[in-house]
């Protein structure tokens, strides 16, 4: 099978640094591009999408609050007609560019509180996606398995939502991410996550922290960008996908 | 004749207003939208794009520094490589918005100091002239007389040049606009103003700050949108316009 | 009696203006000035403080949230010891520019969204207000009426809390303001909020939402300063406290 | 004798780290602290001022310019009068937050290209170096070698000036430094700039890029902070200077 392994990436901003992006996109299939809101520049934003064109995968906008400071990860209460223009500046911006440069994108993502923020609450999803849909109806709205995205994408008219299986994360018995300020919700061990990612390769489940298997309809895999020894990890969980017989592929080369 | 009557728009800030848009989008022919960087928000961007859409009226990215305290008429000295990457920026984020709404971008100009800057050093016109010409080489670029941006279009291979006639500002000998700074380089008198705008539409000259008569090859005729009166002003021009027997176009629609 | 008439002023930033803060500042006790974060800047600061010395008024600062885009009108969930660090930034940075210019602040007031939410969180309201008190234990918190912030400025060791008067808010039977969103909330009509500032300078009333007459401990009066009509707005409000027999008179020279 | 070991520090902005500040707070003995400007945030500001005064040694405050993106290394053409504020602002900043913190600035500084714009044209220095001393006096305003600062100190009213020697620069025959993009003009070779530590401290001189010995008149050494190697650059300096017999001691507590 194929498998499209993903990391955030593009997350400086101007003199600052974040993440080993280089390294990490030799591992890679595809890049989640932050836009310039939360993190991300221009000039990063260009270097990325060649970089991501130079190794042929995939990429896209990483479109998030416009929070500097807090890189995104606080909560805004934005009138979505308000957030739906700030989410379609940023997709446009990298898109014009990477069109530009000969890489258009091919997917996106939210970012941060926004992204979860949209996972919960349908009422906000709406607009949101609706309003990427506008900008560009091809493009693979990626994101953590959430009912509420499910439905503002068909109401947007069926844009395709690749849902993301994250290595390091637990999950309950309805598929969703366990609220990280929860106990357990974090797997911090290297050893147990690359556990449940070779599980999830093997039949496609993940065992809830509850302790029950459930099925995780994803293609999708999300590695950590921005911490100790994520080049690492990202390599393990690689070489766990090529171990078990997959390959490891950019999501618009996997059928939908 | 075919005139284009043109203003920068787009210029307020979150909460804040700038020029009185509407009023002037009911005169002119196409606006000079500002695109984030140093006035101009998603939200003001995407009414704006609105408000050209529905007048029918085109419209294009005023690009300029990172600068909103400065409201980029303060001079930065940037890598011109990381300068092409923030025009390119801003040029896609408002061209992208414009094509979702169904309106596409035709023009592009250079806002304030970077205008300045460029119109005087072909060093650094060539590579942003050229950042605009591989996003796309269709838009026309607008500026004043400038031989460092025509020879930087051509070096591009070849992107529409439109110079702009200002109503109030003083030319010399070369037709290149007299420095802000000396005397008599604006002209602030409404009355005299006209009467250039008219000696302009008659028979296409300027009475230079020396006092000779020089042609002025420019179908662009510039109003500024944010001063008092600017309104009333632009009115009048545009009444100068139809009473000289020739109409008031948008300039794409104006055979270069 | 001595009443204080105040607003927040200094609201512009950059090229941008809001307000007639000059004109305000002839009518007006005490001015609440944005710090930068919101709005202001550091030459609008300046301005507004030399402004404020020259009447002899009171002045102070107006602390918000970082989010210029939003005027710090939206909600931001931001960690109360960064928040904190937030507040101390801007209260430093304007009392420091206050005494270099020979005219010290006497009062401070949180803005927006940011003032909403520790009026009603005594959880957010606790730290914040510590802070401001570890900063200037004699500075002057202006707030609407507020048990949390009552509550915090005790167990900050006992600061001066002055209760506002709004002339244009409607109050519900705890003499705590009537969320915005709900009819009635906010009194348009010029001629029936100029009302209740009459009543409540004859016998320290307000009539409530539900009818019934509350009495409201306040010295403070506020007039807003960017509607449209906010000078005359001003200036009646000040001719009435004048008719009554009482004086306009900066809240720090009025007894506690 | 004693010398004062001085870094820039706090120069990480929001998520974003700059060098290791811990690290170098053991080894120096005073930080030059980014105010938010082109670095720096309150957060990092606070954190910083309480290591500063757990170690008991100097801070103070290093002002640039509004160009987070740019670090404040590229020049900007700014009103010397809204410069001044900017400067104040920032100073203002820092030094109330420092003063609440029990631990009060002694010291402030230029940073990048306004730094070296001052250094370079004593019409710029006098208003923004009159600005400081209005604000505090008593501050001690660290610089390379130059005329124009000096001169703008004693206009000011007579600031007390430290020069710095920079350890890893080459100087001209006036002792000022020369310019960066010129050959040899930042010795990358440790050892080299270890030689060069070391003549200074023996007998006062340096060797200049034409081959000259010129007396330097310093007593503080700046040691980077944001480079790989820094920290043990900077124990090995601190090394030098105490088996040279000499002291650690913060400049405060050096007589000038």
């Amino acid at each position: 099978m194929d498998f499209d392994l993903n990391a955030d990436l593009g997350e400086g901003y101007g003199p600052w640094k974040m993440g080993e992006d280089e390294a990490l996109m030799e591992i890679i299939s595809s890049a989640n591009v932050a836009c310039g809101f939360h993190a991300g520049d221009p000039v990063i934003m260009q270097r990325t999408i060649l970089e991501a064109k130079r190794r042929g995968i995939d990429h896209g906008a990483h479109v998030g609050f416009p929070d500097l400071l807090g890189f995104g990860r606080r909560r805004m209460i934005i009138d979505p007609k308000e957030l739906s223009a700030y989410v379609v500046y940023q997709l446009a911006a990298l898109a014009g560019m990477a069109e530009m440069l000969g890489h258009p994108i091919t997917l996106m993502s939210f970012h941060g509180a926004l992204g979860n923020m949209i996972a919960a609450d349908e009422e906000l999803a709406v607009p949101l996606v609706a309003a990427v849909a506008a900008f560009d109806r091809s493009l693979i709205l990626r994101s953590s398995m959430s009912p509420s995205i499910r439905k503002a994408a068909d109401k947007a008219g069926g844009m395709r939502v690749e849902t993301v299986f994250h290595a390091d994360r637990a999950y309950d018995e309805n598929g969703l991410l366990v609220n990280r300020k929860l106990p357990g919700a974090v797997i911090k061990d290297q050893a147990m996550a690359l556990d449940r990612v070779k599980q999830f390769l093997d039949d496609g489940t993940a065992t809830t922290i509850e302790g029950k298997k459930i099925r995780i309809s994803a293609r999708s895999i999300l590695v950590h960008g921005d911490t100790a020894g994520a080049v690492e990890m990202a390599g393990k969980v690689r070489a766990l996908i090529e171990e078990g017989g997959h390959r490891v592929t950019p999501i618009s080369r996997i059928a939908a």
